[in-house]
């Protein structure tokens, strides 16, 4: 059988990630560029054309073509990405047309969670698993539905925003415009604001210890770094966020009768404690012929699976 | 072009409805009688073969099958319905295997929901739509999800399952054990008790007139009454259970990126203020680029969308 080989790029909002990979998931070769996203779509666009002069400098391998991850809502047939949220001026920009202008091979183009969940199904966690719902943690909460081996793209291609299903009507704002989104209780900036706060009354915590009260230092990991060290103030905030997370996903799995959900992202290296609070979230408030069936995974990519996800659209019809 | 007919069933805690529908939609003959659904599953499935023999009686024509629309949670291939909530007793009845066994025809057994929504698909408001979501508004909140003109019923038959959708973790215990779900909101009953409680404060409103002071008549179709007299009380507990809805559609419509609602069932009665209310209450809080698509469609079918939707099963493979 001989190997494909294609280009992955994990567009974010400070990196572009690109890397050969193999239709089996390796990676044969790997490069981080800065995106300058303040600087407009051009510069990023001329970001992501070196990235990819990077890989394919004295490289004799056939590649298929690119495939790329990209905040925002993406129109997967025509590859124009809409109104990405860490790029700004972006608008619509046709991104697909733009690169196979520039590199003459096929591009494909999906939006950077889904493109994550399609890493997951064919080379991670979701490999045997025909359905299941994937989440990446990060500054905000991604989402990507797999059916029956497919990613899930809804009428416009703007499906699976797990983020922006609401627990809690008159919740707190959140950046979308609207209120409670699961995003504004585990988004990474807002689980940090939240700490931020809370933290003033809990200076008895090994949190306040390690940032040395300085806190601008306040991250997801310290977090976790202090549960660890079986802070109880950090294991309450993961356990909070968590169960939170649970009850979003139940309303998410009474809807789409899917059993099985992988997390992924930064926020999710908050270890196991997170873990069992989202099931614990989940088999309190799921409906009862569903309570005993959820499983809750771990992503298996890491920070490969926007670049093995990217290289997998162009290897398959997904 | 030969018309072909079957059985269309809707079977409910109070009355089992049946009719001879064509593959067109159009119902032939019909007859409804008691469901007797105190008395157990045997009994029901008797009550269901007499309304077959009376749609029968000095009847020529050629019946390809039945379908039946039913309670609870269904797993459609074997035909089994667990846990009908107005069905005592039920557990787990293998309804397919032993109405086939009874009446020597092809039976078909979906989820009552479901059934409603195949009938708007086929024959009635989502005709010309090739992805929607219905919700059956009743003593429950039922809903149904149509994905390119095919029912999505999920891993294991239970999709669908709207009226759990949660707007409010810290809400109000509902039936399935969870919390601020939106039946627990729009619901008949639920619905019906909260006015109760509310109307103790607001005597000057005709409701009460209405009901003359028995809390027991209370109805939503006596708040919607109320409401078309401009009753100011009326409208405002159409308006915020209106909106309650849109915000737990909000959160559906940015996971499954339909853009198509179609209502039915009794509380949508209520009329357009209630369907007004709705719509906004899902602009108010959708993703951006969803929010100038929102559909909001009245159900066509009225109380002959679990009938015609049965009778479809036999039909069509969806």
């Amino acid at each position: 059988m001989n190997t494909k080989f294609a280009i992955g790029i994990d567009l974010g909002g400070t990196n572009i990630k690109s890397g050969i990979v193999t239709d089996e998931g390796k990676i044969i070769r790997t490069n981080i560029i800065k995106t300058y996203s303040e600087r407009g779509p051009e510069k990023v666009i001329q970001q992501i054309e070196k990235g990819i002069k990077i890989l394919l400098k004295n490289n004799r391998l056939k590649i298929d073509g690119a495939g790329i991850g990209a905040p925002g809502s993406v129109t997967q047939r025509e590859g124009i990405v809409k109104n990405p949220p860490n790029l700004p001026g972006w608008g619509e920009v046709p991104l697909k047309k733009i690169l196979e202008g520039k590199i003459k091979k096929q591009v494909y183009v999906e939006n950077d969670a889904n493109a994550a969940a399609i890493g997951e199904l064919m080379f991670g966690a979701g490999k045997q698993i025909n359905s299941f719902i994937m989440i990446t943690l990060g500054t905000g909460v991604g989402g990507g539905i797999i059916i029956e081996k497919k990613l899930y793209r809804g009428t416009t291609g703007a499906a699976g925003e797990i983020g922006h299903v609401t627990i809690d009507y008159k919740g707190k704002r959140c950046k979308c415009g609207s209120y409670g989104c699961i995003e504004t209780y585990i988004g990474n900036s807002y689980l940090v604001e939240d700490v931020k706060k809370k933290l003033k009354k809990h200076k008895e915590s090994v949190i306040y210890e390690l940032i040395k009260g300085d806190y601008k230092l306040l991250t997801p990991k310290i977090i976790g770094e202090a549960a660890k060290k079986d802070d109880e103030f950090a294991k309450d905030i993961i356990r909070d966020a968590g169960k939170k997370l649970g009850f979003a996903l139940s309303s998410v799995v009474n809807l789409l009768d899917i059993e099985t959900i992988i997390i992924g992202g930064g926020v999710a290296g908050l270890g196991s404690l997170l873990f069992e609070s989202v099931k614990n979230g989940v088999k309190d408030r799921v409906l009862q012929p569903l309570k005993g069936k959820i499983i809750i995974k771990h992503a298996k990519l890491k920070n490969q699976a926007g670049v093995k996800g990217a290289s997998a659209l162009v290897f398959y019809n997904l």
